[in-house]
């Protein structure tokens, strides 16, 4: 049931004719009176049309966001005054049809890059989408905001009382053309914006940071998340009962997700999970799990099921972090591979043990890179996936 | 003839069996004894053994380096103590060989990172590469030094009187497994080790930090430059007659072996010029083109031959410089595909010209992609290549 598991949710997804392929391309979200809401979004320069937008009515506070247009098969990037236009129009659209303030009506887009949004399409649907909403119609919703996705990516906790559910899209920072990832997350507990804001900071934020399928970061990735209110216990501050259980909750939502896009990242056939610890700071930690995750020839390896410390290394090196290579151990699966910076000799013997053993782990379809840095404090883990004839396929052989 | 082509220098190459493959594997370089020298070096803090070797001899002044040993098969990092105990070795013998102090010898290596070299057949091939040493033995020194690349990398150039020789390797970070840019370049003319290091800092450095094949800094990166001075002319310094021409001929080989490294990248088979300007700084413009040339979705659109104008503005977006969006311009060849930060409509209008003129740009063997970040004095240029089937299988379908 996705984004609406908890009550005081309302979702539809329809075929408006705005994608080629007539799937599913417009989904509507909308909760509650007492709803309230918070968001991330793309720290891409060139950011779309719609997360301007979204941003800027997120920050206005007073009658903050409570319902959330999502188109796809267009991104509204790259667009001018023309996509601010569109933008505008199409939450107006949404907004009289709900009987809502503009300021309560929020846009996601995602597909090509800098083709205006097909607006005629859009607007005649909204009737329609309007009238599809019901209180079980996260699914549908889920499905009408995928482009190139091959699966729906949907997840469910319970905290306490309350109820978190979520939806997302994304396999990569596109499909052929196609860009964004975006997530939405809803609740039933009653939370104030600010609250809501600490919890997606600090509960998702990490998780979606820590994704890459291909280094991309696009004009449209959003993360939403929305409070109901409508379980009807008293408010979830920090410190109060159900606040642990809900950031737990919106923990296991966020995980669930995150490993769901990078599951379906373009052409991926394995996930890479590579937590990196010891070094000087989290920081630190983070830039060295990203730049393994990232790199190609490390990719390559996983989609090979080559187990090659020296790439490994490599890429460690090559970060850009301050590190003593001597103090660097790597795993791969439960295999040592690196001791404080030295692959042994015997890896390479025909036949050696050690390699074959590592060679097994980077068969798993979950791969997991290990790095210890050194003795420091941080520590950070990416997710990644292989890199694979089929990324090439779909970015390659498109052409216009 | 590469790097015997000037005055002052011999070479030689054979096979010393430390490759599987039987092919030539080790050259020497030997420039006559008033030969000075200079060397940039790999910025991976995992840097090989003979990488510290030679960078440490290059600094001790004295008794300068005037020959450089270079194997290929194995590349001697990631080896510890046993790695820096075979480098000494290795110069040791090839030293004794010559009839020159140690310190007047470097090495540099390129192959499997981790594995120990092949130090047996490695001593026994010495008098046979000593013996083999000719002022015309060139080409066979640019064979032995490589390892999978296709072709042989050469180039020369003429200064005034004086004469410019170099030769490159490389193809990625890798081959399968295997590591590395190597570069040597020679000249004739009597330069002291202070302007030679001057001429490798302005003219090459820039050359060869603009290369990417796959963003992945190699441990064993290594640019060598000799100056026999056995022309016989006067020293050349700045200023004096003969060094805007010397200038000239650094600049004209190293970009030669810069093009020649780019075209021969693993899988490549479009090479992509990435240039940038109007940056606020030439830091801002490189990171851009860098960025621009790394980006997996611009170099499988470059091999699929879609000009594709979202997945260039994406990568400057997120480049990590701060850019004002609305004041970016972008061509493909001669076709500008973004005006102030917004793709034209009429680029998406089935059949329209615009697109079709930047397709035919995009199918080019060279393939010019230019961006405008405003009116600032910062511009840079980056050399990289598409992303390739044959890339993931090189790194891929390669198993140990």
């Amino acid at each position: 049931m996705s984004v609406t598991y908890p009550k005081g949710f309302r979702a539809a997804g329809v075929t408006a004719g705005l994608k080629p392929s007539g799937r599913p391309d417009l989904g509507l979200l909308v909760g509650d009176p007492s709803t309230t809401a918070a968001g991330l979004f793309t720290t891409n320069l060139v950011a779309a049309a719609p997360v301007r937008l979204s941003r800027a009515r997120l920050d206005g506070a007073a009658n903050g966001p409570r319902a959330v247009l999502v188109n796809s098969g267009q991104a509204n990037a790259a667009t001018g005054a023309r996509g601010d236009a569109d933008v505008l129009a199409a939450t107006d659209a949404a907004a009289a049809a709900l009987g809502l303030q503009p300021s309560e009506v929020v846009q996601c887009s995602t597909g090509v890059i800098g083709e205006p949004v097909h607006m005629e399409p859009l607007l005649a649907a909204m009737p329609m989408l309007v009238e599809g909403l019901s209180d079980h119609g996260g699914p549908e919703f889920a499905r009408a905001i995928t482009t190139t996705d091959t699966v729906d990516k949907q997840a469910m906790a319970d905290a306490g009382v309350h109820r978190v559910g979520g939806c997302a899209k994304g396999v990569g920072m596109i499909a052929p053309n196609l860009a964004t990832m975006l997530v939405f997350m809803t609740t039933d507990a009653t939370v104030s914006s600010t609250d809501l804001h600490r919890l997606a900071h600090e509960q998702l934020k990490p998780r979606f940071d820590a994704l890459t399928v291909d280094a991309c970061t696009s004009t449209n990735d959003t993360v939403l998340v929305f409070a109901s209110g409508a379980q009807g216990a008293d408010p979830t501050t920090p410190g109060a009962p159900w606040w642990s259980a809900l950031e737990g909750a919106f923990a296991e939502v966020g995980e669930s997700l995150a490993r769901q896009l990078v599951a379906d990242g373009e052409g991926a056939t394995h996930v890479l999970l590579v937590d990196v610890w010891g070094g000087r700071t989290e920081g630190d930690a983070r830039v060295v799990a990203k730049a393994v995750a990232d790199s190609p020839l490390v990719k390559t390896a996983a989609f090979g099921g080559d187990p090659n410390p020296g790439r490994i290394l490599q890429a460690v090196g090559a970060s850009g972090v301050s590190i003593d290579p001597s103090s660097v151990d790597i795993e791969i699966g439960d295999v040592r591979v690196v001791t404080a910076g030295v692959i042994p000799p015997a890896y390479f013997v025909d036949g050696a043990r050690l390699a074959a053993s590592a060679s097994v782990a980077m068969r798993k379809s979950e791969i997991r890179i290990g790095v210890c840095l050194g003795s420091g404090p941080g520590r950070s883990r990416a997710l990644g996936c292989d890199l694979s004839y089929e990324y090439v396929r779909i970015n390659g052989e498109y052409t216009t």
